[in-house]
This record gives C-alpha cells, sequence and structure tokens, in this order.
C-alpha cells in the first residue's frame, strides 16, 4: 500500500496532468465507462458534522476504482484543524485490493481547479490575456493555477469581498506564479474586459453582473453547490451561446445558479448543451468564433477524483514517491 | 494516521476483548445509536468482482466511525491472491479526519468469531464441555477460538465434507490452543451430544440434522449469507425455545436458513425472539433452563467491525503498536 502527502503529488503531477486526467475521466463518464453510485452521508449529530463516502470504477485502459472519504465538520475550525478533512483511498481494479491512500484536501483542490482547466483549454479563446478569479477561499490557488495553465495570461485580476484577503492571495500568487495578479476593491473592476472569468465562491447572490461581462470571454462557474447557492447572473446563462457541465445529473441536482433559471422559467433546458466529456469527444460543438461568450459549470464528481487519483498514484509508483507500507 | 497489520491486532487485541466489544455495540445498535447506511456496491464486470464500501457510525462514551472496504473477486485465487481483500478505514469521529487503516482481513474474522463468542457467552449452558466445529475454512479458526473463550470445552470436534481438511485443521488448532479436537467423518458424529455447534459454512442444505442436536444445545449459525445459502435445518429452529439474531434486518434479508422457513410457513416471526443487543440489555430473555435448545445467527454488520476496529486502534494506540504516518 502505498501512502502519498500532498508533498509527493506535488513533487509528480502537474497541473498539466490532472487537467489531462480530468478530460479523460469526463470522455469516459459521457461514453457511459464510470459506475457513480450515489454517496454515501452520515449524520454525526453530535459533532454537527457529515461524513460522506464517494466511491466510483471508471473502465479504461487502466480501469480506476477507489473512493474519497470527506468530512465536513465545521465546528473543526475552533480546535484549528481542516473543516472539510478528506482521505483518497485508491483500489487496484485488477485484484479489488487497497493500492494506495492519498491526501484527499490535495486532491480536491487540485481535481477542482484542473476540471476547470480541462474547461478553460476547450472553451476560452486562444489569445486570451486577461483573467477574472470571485473569491479567494481554499480552492481558489487550484483554480487560478488551472487558468494559466490553460492560457498564457498575461494578468489576473482577484476579487474578494475581503479586500485585504484579496490583496493578500495577490501578491502571494504574483510571487509564486510570476504574472502579474491585481486586487480589485469591486467586482466590476475584476471582471470588465476579462477574457477568462472563474467565480469560486458559495454565494447566495451572482457575484458579478452580466452588463460586466465582455464579449468573447469564458466564465467558470465552480463556488456554488446547493440548490441555494447561486454565483452565476442567470442574465449570462440566457446569454451564452454554449454552456458545458462536468456532469448534467450533478449540475441539474446541486448547482442553484443553473437550478433556479431553469425552475423559473426564465431558461429551458435547450441552454444547456450538455457535459465536458461529449465537448471532448467532439459530440458536441463548443466556442464558434471570438465574439460568443461561454460557460463551464462543475460541482463535481467521484469520477474525477478517483481517476485522478489513480493516475497519481500510477506516476507516483514510476517515480518511487511515497512511503510504501505492507 | 495509525497503520495496523494483523500481527499488530493480534499482539494487542484478544478474543475476550472483541467479544466484549461486539456485546457492546449490538447492545448500542439494539438502542438505535447505530447508524449504518446501506452498503455500496459497485460491480467490476471486468473482472468478475464487486468492490463493497460498508460504513458506519456508533454513538458510544466514544463514537466509532468509519469504513470497511471489501472486495469480492473469485479469479484472485488463480493469480494466487486472496479473493477477499479488505481494509478497514476508521476515523475520529471528533473530528472527521482518518485516524487509522487496519488489515480487514483479520478484523472480518476477530469480529465474525467474537460476535459468535458474545452470544455463546449468554446462551449456551455454562457446564459446556463439547463443541462442535462445521466447516474448516477461512472463518473457522475465528469460531473456534470463540467458542473456546466463551466456555472452557474439553474437546472440539471437527467436521468438513473434507476428512483431510478437517483433520490437518484439527490437528493445527489442537497444537495452537492446548484443546483436544476430533476431526469427524460424519457430520452426525461431530453434532451429537455436542453442547456447543457451530456450522460455518457455505451451503445450500442443513449441514446436520435436527434429530442429532442432543437437550441443551447452543447452535450457532455463521456460514450463511444469501437466501440461497442454509445451513440450519428447520427442524431445530421450531423445537428451540430461543432464536436470536445479530440484527434482526440482516438476517431477514440475507440468511436463507432463517427466510426459507419463514416464507414457506413452517416456521412465524414469533420463532424469531430478537437480537443480541436486546438479549445483552435484558430487554428479551435467554435460556431458562438446561434442558432447552438455543440458536444464534449472524450475517454480520458494518456496526461490528467500525465498533470493534475503534476499539482496537484505542488499545493500540495506548500500547505504542503499528506504525504512526503523518
Amino acid at each position: 500500500m502505498l501512502f502519498l502527502t500532498k508533498e509527493n503529488i506535488i513533487d509528480s503531477f502537474t497541473m498539466r496532468d490532472a487537467m489531462d486526467a480530468c478530460n479523460e475521466s469526463l470522455r469516459l463518464y459521457s461514453e457511459g465507462k464510470a459506475s457513480v453510485p450515489l454517496r454515501t452521508n452520515i449524520n454525526v449529530a453530535k459533532q454537527e458534522g457529515q461524513s460522506l463516502y464517494m466511491p466510483a470504477y471508471v473502465e479504461a485502459d487502466k480501469d480506476a476504482l477507489g473512493v474519497k472519504i470527506v468530512s465536513v465538520y465545521p465546528k473543526n475550525i475552533e480546535k484549528n484543524i481542516p473543516s472539510v478533512p478528506a482521505t483518497m483511498v485508491t483500489l487496484d481494479a485488477e485484484t479489488g485490493m487497497v493500492s494506495a491512500i492519498l491526501d484527499g484536501t490535495y486532491l480536491t483542490q487540485l481535481r477542482t481547479g484542473a476540471v476547470q482547466g480541462a474547461a478553460t483549454e476547450l472553451l476560452a479563446r486562444e489569445d486570451a490575456e486577461i483573467g477574472a478569479l470571485i473569491g479567494t477561499g481554499g480552492q481558489a490557488e487550484g483554480q487560478l493555477w488551472a487558468m494559466l495553465t490553460a492560457r498564457p495570461l498575461k494578468v489576473v485580476r482577484i476579487f474578494d469581498i475581503d479586500f485585504e484577503r484579496a490583496s493578500a492571495f495577490a501578491k502571494e500568487m504574483e510571487a509564486k506564479y510570476g504574472v502579474e495578479m491585481i486586487p480589485c476593491k469591486e467586482a466590476k473592476e475584476c471582471v470588465e474586459g476579462a477574457d477568462v472569468i472563474t467565480s469560486v465562491t458559495t454565494s447566495k447572490r451572482p457575484t458579478f453582473s452580466a452588463e460586466w461581462v465582455k464579449e468573447g470571454a469564458h466564465i467558470n462557474g465552480v463556488g456554488a453547490y446547493t440548490p441555494e447557492m447561486c454565483e452565476i447572473p442567470k442574465e449570462i446563462i440566457k446569454k451564452a451561446s454554449t454552456v458545458i457541465f462536468d456532469t448534467m445529473d450533478g449540475v441539474l441536482k446541486e448547482a442553484g445558479d443553473f437550478i433556479q433559471p431553469l425552475e423559473e422559467g426564465y431558461v429551458t433546458e435547450d441552454h444547456y448543451n450538455g457535459e465536458l466529456g461529449q465537448l471532448a469527444l467532439g459530440q458536441i460543438s463548443g466556442r464558434q468564433n471570438d465574439k460568443e461568450i461561454t460557460i463551464f459549470k462543475t460541482v463535481g464528481s467521484a469520477v474525477l477524483d478517483v481517476y485522478v487519483a489513480n493516475k497519481i498514484v500510477e506516476k507516483a509508483k514510476k517515480e518511487n514517491l511515497g512511503q510504501e507500507i505492507n
């Protein structure tokens, strides 16, 4: 059994690797090669916590099998420990034996960034130069890294309702990624003129206005993951030529920004073009010209976790990384 | 995160410990303190295998949380690797963080023995001297160990459809446990006059006849775990004064020997007295005298795995056993 820390994963697996793995896994998902049972949710009322078990299996050249274990314990913050600790367990699909244990928190950050990167790569204008990132929480760096990997952006504007936080984040990221980062006091400043816009918040109201979005922009909705959350304005959904989801099932069950306009009758299902896997397979078309607006929405799927994790394990083994335990 | 091998568990956790943990966990279960979601089953058709995920949570003085991951891969035998590899993952219920990884195969053997031992302790005659064990597969040693821990048996008779296997097993166990073991060519030889009878086979027909069972005997049905399997004769169910299950839900969903007579109308639900937890709590009564026959049937439950595993981890930590990984 291989034990992989965050550092082991960083040392061997790049955002490029993760984006390729996300693209592949969603193609396999859209081809019906993935088996994703409903996640199991145990309520730990005493701690006001939830313990979630998300197994999946993907049939591929090398099959991927495993389960991500995630706990949502808001009260952990008082104890100065992570409020959403996660651990990934991979199995060797050929033998059914547990093959590795991975840092699930880092895996989540990596694959949540990577799936957006895979979409941005397929949907954003080739000549995109200006990025806009809304929200600077735990998933923000992965999102930024993916945007920069998908397109050689010259500048990224950073907005957060807490300007100091945005400034600190921008400074840190500029030093780390060597790309200019501009903290913004207003969301409008951040979004106007941007080519790639990524919102990663848990807001219940749109984090920007459709009027600010320039022609030809690509938008990623990453944060909202409950029917109450809604960070993408419905007006931009109607205006966009292409709206793509990581999984149709997931988004239409969980993402308020895409459920609410449908329930209101503001948009119809025709506005939702299909899945990223279908786009990658060429079954549906994406951007046709430099003027249209495209949108990608992700709520995540165990398919991404399990497939990316198995690829990480494969690569770490080749490079002799991690701790082998018998 | 603590990593515990079979050897680590053997070094710190006795059958006595495991029997106490099983008794406690089933009391908590019968009190409604356990949360056991349906297990998740992923079909890995390419390998003719199944990958099973069995989480549970038990509210106690120290809460227990975790998931057992079990794969059923019959074709593994051709590769000379275990056909039912298992890994147990425990979580700290106070933080939601993974606390330990344990050898799940040994855990299963230990707790499957221990739950029978906990029942035998409550139901068999105090002065039981002669044991009978039917079946010498992977779960047999745990069963034997539990019988010997529950009652100071003077001799145990061993039957298997393969007499050579029974002989080899008897020899090995006699050396290991210091109690006389007699391999039997016929099931009748094994069962007649025995005080504690344990059947641990996957047989679809009763492994013994009700006529052979002496007054005052206690019987454990451990092997049958599908509605097609049936190792306990229905006549003895009708004859018994007390019939106890590990969990009512589990047995009436999975154990052919107790489902079939009910469906046939041979017995009614009144023949099934209740759960081991209720018996341990004193909510239902068990043996009243030395002449009556008692029966215990177990199909297992994630409650047992999770609770016993958490107790193992607790004890191993106190004794500084296992490998700590960060």
